[in-house]
C-alpha cells in the first residue's frame, strides 16, 4: 500500500469506526466530521500514507485533543486552532512536519489529524500510538517505548499557546500539560512530543486508519441494508460480545481535566437479570458483570447503541439507551508487562490483575 | 551614574533592605544572599547600570521566583535553575539578553537578578517593575503601562521547563504560570515577559536596587552603634511608623500557589491595648487597627522585628515576635485609577476604597 487520497465517504466511514474504537473516549467524532466535510468542500484534499514510507529522518507531528469530552460539547474546537498547536510545535522545533498522526485514533481525537494535514499540507499516517482511546499522555505506545517525553504544545480557541518544553518523563508531560489544560477549561488542542520517521516506523501502532475506516463502513452498510450492525463490527474484527441491556443510572463528573464516573446497566435478551457497571476516565476502563469483572482495559470495552452499531460515548451516554457491549482486542504492546503497567487496571487504580477477555 | 560593580558588601544591605521592600514577601533574601557570596568568592562580579544606559533596542530579562514563599524554605532554589529560565527564554525568542532586571524590589527576587546577571555576564539595571513585592503578574507598572504580557518561562530544580508562549492578557499568563508552578511544588524560577530598553527606561520603577542599599546600609549601621534600627528607615525613607506590638496569632496556609493567611497583633508602648490585624496574600495587604482600616496597599506595609530592624516575612512570622509596623509609600504609578486597578485593595478581594498613610 502506498499514499492515496482519503475519499470523502471514507472520512464519514472514519468517524463512525474511531467513535467505536474510542472505546467511550476520545469525543464524538460528530464535530470533527463536520469540519472534514466543510475542508472537502473547499476543495481540500488528505492523504494517507503507510508508516513503511516514512523516511528515518521524517518529522512527524501527533495530533490530539486533550481535556474532558463532556466540555468538547459545549466548547468547540475548530481546524484552525488545532492547526496552530501543530505550526506552534513547528516554530518551536523549527523544523517543518513531513507528516501527521494521530496519537489516538479513538473517537474524535481519530479524525483531527486529518484536520491538521489539510492545513499543513501534509499526509496522515495510517498509525497512532494507542490504537484505541486512553485519557493520559503516558498511556502510548511510544511511552512504554521509552522515547522523549517533549515537547509538546497546548493552545485554545483564545488564543492562549503553551508550551511544556522539557519534563523527565511523561507522567510529568501529563501532569504539567493536563493543569494548563484544566485551567483554559478542560479542553485543549494538543501537539504531542514529535517522532522522526523510525521512530513512528518502530513504535507507532499501524494500520489503525485503516481499521477504524473498515469498522465504519461495515456499520454503515449495515445500517444500509438493514442487517444487525454488531454483528457486522464481529465479522469484520476478533471481538467478543459481552452483553445486551439498557442504562439505568449515569453517575459523571468533570473533574481534575477528565470525566470520570459509573454507569449502570440491566440485562435484556440473554442478559435479563443480569447487571452491568463499568467505570470510566474518558474511556471505559473496567465493567463489571453481577460484582465480578468482565472486561477491562487494554482490552478494549466498546458500547455500543444496538440498534444503529455506533458508539455511545462516556459523555453521551444516558438513562434509557439500550446498547450492546462487546470486547475488541487491545494492542499487543500493551499485553507486557511494561505495557500493563503503563495501561493495566492498577494504571487507573483498579487493585485487578489484567485478565483479557480472549484469554478464555 | 553609570554602571558600576556591585561591591559584596552592598549585596548584604541588598539583602537585608529588599527584604523590608519586600513588605512580607518576596521570599526571605538569606538563600539568595548565601547564593551570592558563593558567587563573589568564585570570582564573579555583578554591574549595576541606570535604566537610562540602556539602549532602546537593548533586550533586558525579567527574573523573579513565583510561588508560596513558605515552600521556598524547603524547596530550595539555586543561582543555576533561575540562570536556567533566562536562558530559556533566550532559546525561545532567539535573543541574548543585554541587561536583567528584577520583576520586584522585594524579598530574594531582589536579590535573584544577580544570580542571573552573574552566570550571564551582564548587568542588572538598578530598576524593577513593582517598587516593593506584590504576589502576582498583573501587579506590575509594565502591565499597568499595558506591554506584552508574554512568553514567560517557568523552570524548576527537577529539570522541568514550560513555556507560557502567548496570552491574551497578564491575568492569563499569571492564571497559566501558577497552575504550572502550583504542579512544580508551588515554587517555580520564572523569566517574566522580556522588555526592549525603551519599555524600561518608560515603564520602569527606577533606582529600586539603590534604594534597597541604602535602607539596608542604613539599618546595618544602626545595629552596629545599638542605634534605633526602625528611625534609621525613617531617616533614609518618607515612612510613617504605624504601630508596636507583639505577635499573638497566626493563621497561614499555603495554598493555589500563594501564602494566604492573617496576623493578629497586641499592642506594647503607646499602642498598648490596641489590636492590629494584618491580612496577606504573600505580601501584607491590609492593615486593620481595632477593626478600623490603618494602612492598604499599594502603601508598603513594612513589619519589622523591633530590635534589629529586619523586616519580618509572611513565611517566618511566628507567636511572641516583637514587632515595629511602618509603611513606605507606594511608587506613584499605582496610585493612577489605572495602577490602582492593578494593585489597591480591591484587586486582592477588598471592599476598601485606596486610603493612603500619607494622605492625611
Amino acid at each position: 500500500m502506498s499514499r492515496r487520497e482519503i475519499p470523502e465517504d471514507d472520512i464519514e466511514s472514519l468517524a463512525v469506526g474511531a467513535w467505536i474504537l474510542g472505546t467511550g473516549g476520545g469525543g464524538n467524532p460528530y464535530l470533527s466530521l463536520l469540519n472534514m466535510r466543510v475542508l472537502y468542500r473547499e476543495g481540500r484534499r488528505v492523504q494517507l500514507m503507510p508508516a513503511s514510507d516514512l523516511g528515518d529522518d521524517d518529522w512527524v507531528g501527533v495530533i490530539a485533543n486533550m481535556g474532558a469530552p463532556l466540555v468538547g460539547i459545549e466548547r468547540l474546537t475548530d481546524h484552525e486552532t488545532i492547526a496552530r498547536a501543530a505550526r506552534l510545535m513547528e516554530r518551536h522545533t523549527n523544523r517543518r512536519f513531513d507528516a501527521v498522526m494521530g496519537m489516538e485514533i479513538g473517537g474524535g481525537n481519530g479524525v483531527r489529524p486529518l484536520m491538521v494535514a489539510a492545513h499543513l499540507g501534509v499526509p496522515v499516517v495510517d498509525s497512532d500510538t494507542m490504537g484505541r482511546a486512553y485519557p493520559e499522555a503516558q498511556m502510548t505506545s511510544v511511552a512504554v517505548g521509552g522515547l522523549r517525553p517533549c515537547p509538546l504544545t497546548v493552545v485554545d480557541v483564545r488564543g492562549l499557546e503553551s508550551i511544556v518544553d522539557t519534563v523527565p518523563s511523561w507522567k510529568w508531560a501529563e501532569r504539567i500539560a493536563r493543569k494548563i489544560c484544566v485551567e483554559y477549561g478542560s479542553t485543549a488542542p494538543t501537539c504531542q512530543p514529535p517522532r522522526t520517521g523510525a521512530e513512528v516506523k518502530r513504535w507507532g501502532i499501524h494500520g489503525t486508519t485503516t481499521k477504524a475506516i473498515a469498522i465504519g463502513r461495515a456499520v454503515r452498510e449495515a445500517q444500509r441494508t438493514h442487517d444487525d450492525p454488531v454483528a457486522a463490527i464481529l465479522s469484520v474484527e476478533p471481538g467478543r460480545l459481552l452483553y445486551k441491556g439498557k442504562v439505568v443510572d449515569v453517575e459523571r463528573r468533570a473533574t481534575e481535566g477528565f470525566l470520570r464516573g459509573t454507569v449502570r446497566f440491566e440485562g435484556m435478551d440473554d442478559w435479563r437479570g443480569s447487571g452491568l457497571r463499568i467505570n470510566f476516565q474518558n474511556e471505559w476502563i473496567v465493567a463489571h458483570r453481577d460484582s465480578e469483572p468482565l472486561a477491562m482495559t487494554p482490552d478494549l470495552i466498546c458500547v455500543l447503541d444496538t440498534v444503529s452499531g455506533e458508539a455511545v460515548g462516556t459523555e453521551t451516554i444516558r438513562y434509557g439507551q439500550r446498547v450492546t457491549v462487546i470486547a475488541l482486542p487491545g494492542p499487543d504492546i500493551f499485553l507486557t508487562p511494561e505495557g500493563l503497567a503503563h495501561v493495566g487496571p492498577r494504571a487507573f487504580g483498579y487493585d485487578l490483575d489484567f485478565r483479557s477477555v480472549f484469554a478464555s
